[in-house]
């Protein structure tokens, strides 16, 4: 599959050439590369979407450069195929024998669509999470989930100094979990937004408005509680070993962000 | 499915109350909703994609505001679906009578993938262009066609002057054409990758790279040249009625970008 | 200044070159290009910033290119000068001769800094507003000013419907105004912000908290009212010969924007 | 400065209140807090610019929230006055203080221009640099240094196969330095651009683009020699103790990038 056509070919091969800088190299590959990929889909067990993948390797000191041609070529093999964890796993043992490395990194980010149903009419519409799948293997192997999701912040200072009113505003959560065992992208998500003062919706008729403007009032939260509460119910999941989580307030009384992050080695 | 089921509702329309300010909206709508939809493809019939939707229609002066929620419900019906020039003409009639409007304006963009083979070592990769429709409806219909299509530009001047070798770089050819029949977005593709230096690939083995290194120093272009020239090929393509062509060079002697647009009725 | 210094040079001037490809150029030239430059101030009279500037001209169908370096010659002349419109005048009169052409597009971006005062602890801060100066030149001169202006919304619905509460959100208002006269900046700004459910600030103390939380609330907009009631001021001015508003509302319930336009020729 | 006249304020102080989940926060803060700043200039002494600013500190676990104000009112003493390491530190023991934290972590990203000569014509322009002052204080105090400087590669593999020319392209480095001791970015940017196959420059004549030209075709340099050259000479400067180098090639045959890094503790 790799380069053994050019075992005979009278091409010089550069980067096969030995280097006596004596300086390792961490990471070395290519980024950006976008190719159709399908993930599991807890509810419509597959769906389609579209990644924007970055693959690395180590590059020990003696070696002058990378063969970037043999990372695309790992590509082709994968894509429009089902991405998933242990799909992961394959990708970097195959990328670390074609590039004869010791070290792997894989990143693979899509758009995720999820259906949700709206609190009060009940109709259906499909939002979106921006995810990532990153792996890393040398000799063990680490599979950590990353996933964006926008929520609804009302704020509890705001309420409370206010006779009526409270300032609200889009915020957006970045979830990053080492993870130990599987866990559902949409079960994530659901932790994540049951956590915010109201979770976002793409559909939503007058009386669904009217039940979020309240249920967020109800649930005033400033941008610490939302990391600390998604922190404590992250502590409670035994497949999740590492967790990372931040919340990027978009303050609507000023133009500046309010910013909070929690991370925690679990186990 | 619109919101006749609010017509006994006690809720209040705040948005269909009068408006006396005599002021009307040249457009006023939804912006960069998130849908899977599928499109057309020349060679594979059908391409699964991610698709980023903005939605407008004007607003007479006599109405305070439009009704927001129309937009996605008439975006559900077709998520999923394949989405073309004719079926963008019936998601415009289906916004002016459901939101009450004249005037209607629809612009889909998505990531296409097209599948390439590499000049000398015939790999196959795939390469990913932004594509964009764009469609407005009043009395008439116009369906605007908008394709990003990197390409390499090698400068003339740098190959003349220098004893040897000369700057080159990538340039992001931004074509919009309003066509009045079908062209394929793969063909429009090619018009702009053969008027470069040369056209780009994800996957080049070694003997691709010399054969692109050494044919674009024999094809050099200004960014003149490469608007000059798509819009020389453009001007006999009898289905396009209108077109502009924008390359943006990447100047890697600079960080700043060299730049040129033809704008052109053609019939 | 410019390139003279090579009429006797044996270096080979390609872009001079005759072209008979009989296609003339709308607009060719450098993009992006960053200098530091001085902006009027209503207050402190003088302001440092930071340009990206773009310029342009026409090409004639019988030249092959045009000289790129002498755009950049012209912005060296004005960098870390006083930038107004007349001097936006002066330079495109500068381009038009040296770069041989009929017309000259010269755009220049640049954050500017305003103090604002709290509305009850009068406690000072700064504000930042993305500023465009755009002006075109052929027979006539037009001068146009591009402001955008981050305000508050508070959704009228939401607040009729709701039992307490009301969603509320960043709105992002950019505004352009063709101009015959001159308006500063601090004025078009006020314009807008008076528009809006609430302005926003950089410093807040609780007190300040309370009165805008309250204020907005009492003062609901939907995104077509910012933009109506900010038209119809401008409607007012006598200096504006030409404006568009749009507004693209970061709805808190929603992870899509919510979006209206106006545009007008005035006079 | 700070909050004090609220002491006596009967507008509740929700922050402040006990907060028993037990779970405290590693950063919490503002972000994205745009003011102008004064920064020092090896050859002018003095650069006005505008900086994006990011506070945080840590919050201990019994607090339920920090005084997000209180980072803005710091920020208010130190506007358009010259910030410099030393200064960093004082800002930072300053928001220990105010906030009643034990941790402070800061980030001041800036434009930097530096006025740079053609190598042929000797003329004179600004070249821009993205850098960011990276603070942190606990117990000790890290000053970080990150810079972008944008280069010229070109690469090696086409020019030996190819029988004339080489691809090339545009490069960005991003250069991370923990400092103890002073250094001029101006020296820093020097290091990196002289590790390239050529250094970029907005204002070029003909000699001038002629002898970049075959400057960079007799320096090839693969993405990984980039950043080696770059370490080598790292590791010799006594005030760096920890550096990473990136360098991200956009390549002009390819639509994606080809990526290196290297990260080392060096004392």
């Amino acid at each position: 599959m790799t380069n053994t056509n050019f075992d005979n070919n009278p091409i010089k091969d550069i980067q096969s050439m030995h280097d006596d800088r004596n300086m390792p190299i961490d990471r070395v590959g290519v980024k950006n590369v976008k190719t159709p990929i399908i993930v599991l889909d807890k509810v419509r067990e597959r769906q389609h979407t579209v990644a924007d993948i970055s693959m690395y390797v180590n590059l020990p000191h003696h070696f002058r450069g990378t063969h970037m041609s043999r990372f695309i070529e790992i590509i082709n093999e994968y894509r429009n195929t089902l991405i998933k964890p242990s799909k992961m796993e394959a990708i970097m043992i195959n990328m670390k024998e074609h590039l004869d490395a010791e070290e792997a990194h894989l990143e693979i980010a899509f758009p995720y669509f999820i259906e949700k149903e709206a609190p009060v009419s009940k109709q259906r519409s499909m939002m979106v999470y921006r995810c990532k799948f990153i792996g890393q293997q040398s000799e063990g192997h680490d599979f950590t989930l990353e996933i964006e999701v926008p929520v609804k912040t009302l704020c509890p200072c705001s309420k409370e100094i206010s006779a009526y009113g409270a300032h609200n505003q889009r915020s957006l959560v970045t979830l990053r979990t080492r993870l130990e065992g599987l866990i559902w992208i949409e079960d994530l998500v659901r932790l994540v937004e049951s956590s915010a003062s109201s979770e976002l919706f793409t559909l939503l008729k007058r009386e669904d408005e009217k039940y979020i403007t309240e249920h967020a009032y109800d649930n005033p939260r400033f941008v610490e509680d939302v990391v600390r509460e998604i922190a404590i119910k992250l502590m409670e999941i035994p497949e999740i070993a590492w967790f990372s989580v931040e919340s990027d307030n978009e303050e609507s009384i000023h133009n500046h962000n309010a910013y909070a992050i929690i991370e925690r080695q679990v186990r």
